[in-house]
Order: structure tokens, then sequence, then C-alpha cells
């Protein structure tokens, strides 16, 4: 029974075979749904006065989920992340849009796809911030928080300093929006190939992973103040130093009054709630805590994001214990598959909105290219925050490279944002980024592979 | 410790003292959201310019999980099923829009949180599917069958009398239409209410559920006949019986059809999809599974929970066996988190579009009532439908009475029909057909927990 087989140990033929009976069955299902689509689409559009709107947004959805996993699977084949699969799932789907087939296009467009996929990064921010403690934070090496700042600062200097000289004809807000977009780490894509390399223990991992712990609060901070300024402007005209006062003390006071009230108040709360009597109470609680911080976040001018994260990070397993004693499943275990259901539509999503199209106009592959290295260079100014000894630098420099997600959703909140009529963030920009978190996050794997393999690291 | 102890298995003097904290705490969770609400709309809304779509939808997702898992508590603790908590919630929630207080009633009209509501029928009818086979449904086949056509007819029977001699100024069209309103069983909230009474693989719930499908495609049907005999009317034409054979074709071809392909195909579909190597497989599949049907649904002009619901009953473990069998979780504990959180936005959402204010119009209560007791009284022609032995056919005839959502979609249809200029369903009969579907929906639960509590039901 090969299937039963961990398919890694399958010998070379095999895993051939197999991989081939993917292929058909992936091209049979991408037919299939290809066909239903051409050959409903209008009978569904004539039907319209009659049909129930969640039937579109099924058929969306459907075409969504197959595309993502089967996505993930052509990128996990070659060891790559599953995250870079789907939004390349989501680049194709787009291109078949792009193509005249127009039912596919009609996604992009979609409020209540759009919707979704802005509930899934809230979901898998909140997921993000569940795998890390307040505690946690407050431990991270000396060597960690160095990283994280010079791994921020760096980036932010360069990616400003790329949107100055390719892109002269724009403000200086749009050239600031692109070094924002360079600071934030995708840890998960590190982690995971640490762990595949059983590295996940080493002095560097530890480096790393703490480093992208404070690097996420530092990018979602850079955020906050950048959003905030280019919103105060857009309002007043002319922009004071008063406003990114304002902007920065909201941002932090935010942060560190949530992260204190919620270790204040959650355990009262969650200990109170495990007294209801209602099925499901500890999921419900954990959403409605996301939700509230998230709501709150964009309440005082802050993406919402950065409410779903802290409220993360402020849940601790010691929180829920009482209702894990009685028999529910954890925290993790319950918000993953609204995570597997809906995170996927916020990357294909993300994937069908980089226009193909914008490459061929002059100067986006030279943006696109500019930002990847300035990415890539960004973090490496890393390797001098390490303090420790017996560290490999250039490793911690490499893992500090992928964007994914942050840079992906932060280039999508400056889709919307305009200064005085100028859209901070056009699709030209826009692909430009998406090409740079792509090219960041396919050239970590093999980079952290070879670096780390130069030399038994002393764990 | 006592929160580990069962709280069933409390004595009666600590479980007062459990119940004043719960309800002391459940005021306070209210008060800070209600504080929340109040405070921060306004704000909010100055706001709205700058702010992202995602976090009103947040907002009102967290009153609305707050609410329902305190209104389930309060129905557990009164012995009643959790859903009726919920709906009793939504109409609390409803009654404080009505008082003026408009942040909780935006709730009711947001497009995103409907949507939410009607993915949230969906999973919850393929969850309800899953925990049936199509072996187990054709076992109890003639009986429900029987049970569905009788509950249909009598109900239409009864409604379609009661709009005569109430409406006598109406046209017969008018009276037609009441009687088909009263013809589909909400399967979603018997379904629940068998769920939470942990009853879902009895004899009984065999019956009602395998009956509650075919009468929502025969109510469907019924449905779609009135109105298209309507449209013809309107037009000042003849409807062809060709048209009633086309539509009653398609709804029995759909289920035929897709119980047949589905136990044909879904067998290989998993087995091939088993073989991918992205995580999280099985769970997008078979939600893509559902959605898919449910969207063929719809397009052959049924409604899409009848697709989602023949998705769960097609699907069976043996067909993902593949799956578990490498470590991943069973596909009931993966749609259940989902369901827990969208579920209760549709449950809520029902209970908030109750209007109050129907109840005070001369003449609706009077219709109201006597077009509950037709509803009520119609089911229990369904008894005489069970054939098989050994099956609790009081139950069966409560088990039917529920409208829900489906009544609640006929009269939303009946007040957009005009026939010669008269409108088919006016806001005094539409108020009516509402009290009618709140009122059967809320006595089901009671009546459903006592009739199948009588005796003990032969497994």
């Amino acid at each position: 029974m090969p299937q039963h087989k961990d398919p890694q140990a399958l010998p070379i033929d095999t895993a051939g075979v197999l991989a081939r009976v993917v292929w058909m069955a992936a091209g049979n299902c991408t037919a299939v749904v290809a066909a239903l689509v051409t050959v409903a689409l209008p009978a569904f559009a004539a039907e319209s006065g009659h049909s129930d709107p969640v039937a579109s947004v099924a058929l969306w959805l459907v075409v969504i989920l197959v595309a993502a996993k089967l996505g993930a699977d052509v990128a996990m084949r070659s060891g790559q992340p599953a995250v870079l699969g789907e939004l390349i799932a989501g680049v194709a789907l787009g291109a078949v849009g792009l193509s005249g087939f127009s039912g596919v296009e009609a996604i992009k467009t979609d409020p209540f796809i759009d919707m979704l996929a802005r509930i899934g990064v809230l979901i898998l921010l909140f997921e993000v911030g569940l795998e890390s403690t307040v505690g946690q934070m407050l431990h991270v090496g000396w060597s960690s928080l160095l990283v994280a700042v010079l791994g921020v600062a760096a980036p932010f200097a360069l990616g400003w300093g790329v949107g100055a000289w390719l892109l002269p004809a724009h403000s200086w807000y749009v050239h600031v929006f692109l070094g924002a977009t360079l600071t934030a780490t995708s840890v998960g894509i590190t982690a995971r190939v640490l762990k595949d390399l059983g590295r996940s223990q080493s002095n560097e991992a530890r480096v790393i992973l703490g480093a992208a712990v404070i690097d996420d609060v530092l990018g979602l901070l850079v955020l906050a103040v950048v959003t905030g300024v280019m919103a105060a402007a857009d309002r007043g005209g002319a922009l004071s130093y008063a406003d990114v006062g304002v902007t920065i003390g909201m941002a932090s006071g935010f942060l560190i009054g949530s992260l204190v009230l919620g270790v204040y108040l959650s355990p009262r709360v969650f200990s109170a709630a495990a007294k209801l009597r209602a099925p499901g109470v500890l999921l419900a609680l954990s959403l409605a805590f996301c939700f509230v911080l998230a709501w709150l976040a964009n309440a005082i001018g802050l993406a919402p994001i950065v409410g779903a994260f802290a409220a993360g990070l402020v849940l601790e397993n010691v929180y829920y214990r009482d209702f894990v004693s009685r028999g529910e499943h954890e925290l993790e275990e319950l918000i993953h598959p609204i995570s597997s259901f809906l995170v996927p539509v916020f990357f294909v999503l993300m994937g069908m909105r980089t226009d193909l199209r914008a490459f061929v106009q002059p100067g986006v592959v030279g943006l696109a290219a500019a930002l990847t290295l300035a990415a890539i260079a960004g973090k490496q100014v890393c390797a001098f925050g390490v303090l420790a000894k017996r560290i490999d630098r250039l490793s911690v420099g490499i893992g500090m490279i992928p964007r994914g997600e942050v840079g992906l959703i932060f280039a999508n909140i400056g889709l919307t944002l305009t200064v005085a009529g100028e859209r901070i963030v056009d699709e030209a920009t826009f692909s430009a980024v998406v090409a740079m978190v792509i090219v960041t996050t396919m050239v970590t794997p093999p980079l952290l592979k070879w670096s780390l393999g130069r030399r038994k690291s002393p764990v």
C-alpha cells in the first residue's frame, strides 16, 4: 500500500510515477473546473434574477480552493513553501483572466471574496500571534533585538532609496511606502526550512525566530505610522511633526496598551467564560477577542491586522486550560481549519491582483529587480546585529530574507491609500512588490540550505 | 477545583452560585459590548473614509458571537437546545435595534454579514449531510418519501384555506402563495436540535432529515410552479404544462444525478487528491465539493442548501481514509470549527430580522395565529406517512414543524411578485408569515425535546 508510506521515502521512479498521476489528476480537475465555469456562467448570469447570491461566491471559492491546493502541491514538490504555490496559482488564475476568459476575472472584483480574504488575513495574523507569547517577546536576547531593528531599518532605507531613484516622478510618500513594504520578515518559510534541516534548535534558529517576532511588531508599527501619516497628509494637506508624533504614540500606545490590558483581562474573561455551558465558547470567545482588537486598531487609525496580531500575542494556553481540561480541543487546533479555509483566499486573490501586463510597462521589471535586491541586501545588515559568538551570521541574514504575507498585506493596503489624489501604490508598483515577495521567498530555502551546510554549526 | 467537574453533576446550591457568577459575567460582557458599540460607533463612522471595511464586519461578528454564546448558555441552562438561545439572542438584539439604538440595527442590513450567514447555512447543511450516508437514507426511503409528500400537500391545502378564509378581499393567487410558504421544512433548525440532543443517528432523525431533503425539493417545486403561474398570469398568458414538467424534471434530476454521480466520482477524486502533498487538501477538497454542488443546485433553480446537503450525503469516511491514515483529522473535526464560527451568524441574523412591530398591526396577529396553526397541524399529517415500525410518529410530525430560512425566502420572493398590479404578499401578510416562521421555529426545540424524551427510543 504505497499511499501509507512517507512519500519522501519513495524511490525516485515511484515518485516520478506518482508525480505524473498527480499532474494528470490536477489537469483533469482544472479542466473540469474550467468546463463548469465556461458552460455554466452564461446560464447563471441569465438566471440571476432568482438566484441566491451565495452561489457565485461558492463557485469562486471552489476555483480558489482547487487552484490553491494544486499550486501548493507543485510548490512543495519543488521544495518550496505551500504559500508560494498558492500565490503563484493566483498569478496563473489572473493570467487566465487576462487571456480574455472573463469568468475568472470576476473573482478579483467580487466584494464578498475580498471580504473573506480580509477576514482570512485577520485569522492568519491572529494565528501567527498565537505562536508567540508576550513573555517570549520580552525574553528574546539582545542579538534578536538588534537583528530585528537592523532588519527593519536597513530595508526601509534601501526601499525608500530605490523608490526615490526609480520613481522620481512620484511623491516621497510613495518612496516611503515602498520602504515600509520591505520591512517585515515572513518567518514561517525560514522556520519550515530550519525544521526540514533539523536545525530548529540551533542558535541561528533561536536568533532568527526571536528576531522575527520583534520584526513583526516593528513592521506593523512602521506600517501603522506610515499609513497614519499619509491619512493625516491626505486630510490636512501639509504634514506636521505633531501628526507623526501622535501616530507613533497611538501605534505604540495601542500595542503596549492592548498587551498590558490583555494580559491582565484575558485570564479573567476566559475563566468566567469557561463556566458557560454552551458548546464552542473557547473558539467563539477567542475569535471575538481577535475581532474586537482588530476593530479597535482600525478605530484608532491602525491596520486591523495589528489588533489581530496583538490578540494572538496576548492569548496563552494557560488562559484556556479550563476548556481543554474538560475535553475541548486546543485553540490552535480550532483556529487551524478556519485559516485553512480563508487564508488561501487571501493568497490566491493577491496573486490574481498581480497584473502580469504590468511587467511589459517600461521600468516595472527594473523596479521589481531593484526592490528584490534591496530586500535581500537590506536583511544582510542583520548579520552585524549578532552579538553572540559561534553563530553563523550569514545564515541569520539569509534566514531573514523572505517577505511573504506581510509584504503582500502592506502592498494591498497601499492600493487603497491616496495622498492629494495620488494613489500611493498603483498596479505597476503592486506587481513589482508581488514579484519581490515571490523571489525573496523562492531564493531563501536553497540559500539557507547552502549556508547552513557550509560547515557543521555548533549546536 | 470545581471547574474540572462536569457542571451537570454539581449539587444544586453550587450550581446556583455558578449560575449567578455566569449571569454576572454575562451582564458584564453585554455591558462591555454595549459600551464599546455606543462609544465607538460615532468615532468609527467619522473615520470611515480611511477605515478597512473588515473593521465593521469584525465588530458585528463580535456582537453576534458574544450574543449567540450568552443566548446558548441561557437556553442550555433551561434545558433547551443551544440554537433556541441563539435565535432568542438575535430577537433580543433586533429589539435593541428597534428601541432606537441604530448601531446594532446595521447588522441586519450588512451585506457581508448576510453572506457569512448564507455560507454558514451551506456549511451547516453539509455537516448535517456528512452525518448520514446515501445507503442510510435509502434504508428509510419510503417513509421519508411519504412523510415529505404528506408534509407538503397538507400544509399547502391548509395555508390556501387560511388565506381564503381570512383574506377574502385578496385574489386567489395570494391564497395559493400563502399555502406555498407553508410547505418547506427548515432542515437546518431540526437538524441542529437533533444534534444538540445527541439524536442525529436515531431512526426518527433519518426519517425527518430524509423527508426534509425531499420536502425542500418539493417545496421549491411548488414555489417554482406557483411563481411560474403568477408570472404567466401577470403577462396575460397561460402557463404551459411543458414548463412545469421541465422544472419538476430538473429538480428531481439534480438530486438523483448528484447522488449517483457523487457516489461514483468522489472516491476516485479523493483517492487522487490524497497524493497531493499540500497540507489541508482534505478540508479544501470537501468544501469545494460542497460549494460546487450548492452552485449547481442554484444554477438549475433550486436552493443552494439542497446541493450542500447532497454533497454531505455523498461523502463517506471510506473516501478519505488515505488522509486520515497519514495523520490528518477526520473531516467532521475539520468542518466543525468553521460551522461553530459561521452557523451562529445565520441563527442570530434570523432572530434579528424578526420585526416585533409586526405583531401590533390589526389582523396580523389573527392571520399569524391561523397560519401557525395550519403550519403545525399540516405537518402532523406526516405521522401517517411513517411506514417503518419502532419509529416515534409524533416526533416525526413535530420535527417537520419548523419553517425557518426557506419560509423566509418564500415570503421574501412573494414581496416582489405582482399579478395585474396587485402585490401577492404585502407588508401585513409578510409580517404574518415571518411570525409563523418564528413561532414554528421556536416551538419545535422544546416540543421535540419533550416528544423524544417521553420514552427510550429504540435505536
